[in-house]
């Protein structure tokens, strides 16, 4: 059974965190899902839903997988240099570390994802991929996997990159019927992007 | 801006609940989004993340809009006659009432769905329909409107159903807004739906 460190902050996008959790928690036997916040609290979605927290940063560090979403408050989140030095620590040593969206910016600020290949949120990508510039962001493609790392475009982007996720760790017939099971018709091809020419970024 | 009764009972489907909510939520300012269970204690999904409640059943019945969740537990919670007589209060003056995959079956057992059209999982389709056998059974459907009734396929069909809702309350252009802005390639036609093949219903 793998640990995911799936990290929340306050206002994430509710669909780039429980689209992934849907998907990675698999058939229930294949992870643990343990909800990371910064402090103790409850931490509401943007859409208000408060989620209870199992562990604090400060607690854990040694986590097999890590799943970072975004939201319009990732950049603020990106402020506070504990959180980036605890996405450091726990990037350096998990198996897979995933960001969603916004989430990718985020994770770029704390440098984790320096020459790395990535991407983020499309119709938000020019005003912020220049938070995190030594990063080699690729504009268009559903989702990018470089190594241990995979990131996702906005939002329901994150699905087909869990997908993926699981694909890698347990096989593509786990993933199919993950797929099935949730009846999702999983993008598969993480090259299609329609929505990096709808941004005009293409 | 409508209010949302989104109801959650313990090992509710994390994507049945979440999808929906990321495109009901629309622009902030269309919705007010109400957490909803039983009883007043936090609520996990099937998956673990326990959620804070802001209203109990005993408290209110009035508001504009119903979400049901399913889950494997969906049964369980349909045994329980107070919160059944709940569903019957708040679908009575509703103005849409939605369910997502087995929700169908849960909101179908308080008998509010009977004489209507409705669907439901297709994996789990000729297993559960015989609990509420008096509604009329959609094998082959993304989800269906009967009147102020919403259901949907499996876990990421309420994604569908939800920016149906969301086009009818507010317009085409806001629907087609949010599935831009989440980066969600919007399955629009309500009939198509490969998974009734899947699962050898029709």
């Amino acid at each position: 059974m793998k640990t995911l460190a799936a990290f929340v902050f306050p206002g994430f996008e509710t669909l780039d965190y429980f689209g992934p959790i849907e998907m990675l928690g698999g058939y229930g036997s294949e992870t643990e899902i343990i909800t990371v916040a910064k402090n103790r609290e409850p931490v509401p979605s943007v859409h208000g839903q408060k989620i209870v927290i199992d562990k604090t940063i400060a607690e854990k560090t040694d986590y097999d997988l890590l799943l970072i979403p975004g939201g319009v408050a990732a950049h603020e989140a990106g402020a506070d240099e504990e959180l980036l030095q605890w996405f450091r620590d726990v990037s350096a040593t998990a198996e897979r570390v995933m960001t969603v969206c916004t989430g990718s910016i985020l994770l770029g600020m704390s440098g984790v994802l320096d020459g790395h290949r990535a991407t983020t949120n499309k119709m938000a990508f020019t005003r912020t991929v220049p938070i995190a510039p030594k990063v080699d962001w690729v504009k268009e493609a559903r989702w990018v996997r470089d190594g241990k790392f995979y990131s996702s475009s906005g939002v329901s982007a994150g699905m087909d990159m869990a997908l993926a996720v699981m694909a890698d760790l347990f096989g593509m017939e786990m993933a199919d019927r993950i797929a099935l099971g949730s009846e999702y018709e999983w993008h598969k091809d993480a090259t299609r992007d329609p929505f990096a020419k709808l941004a005009g970024l293409v």
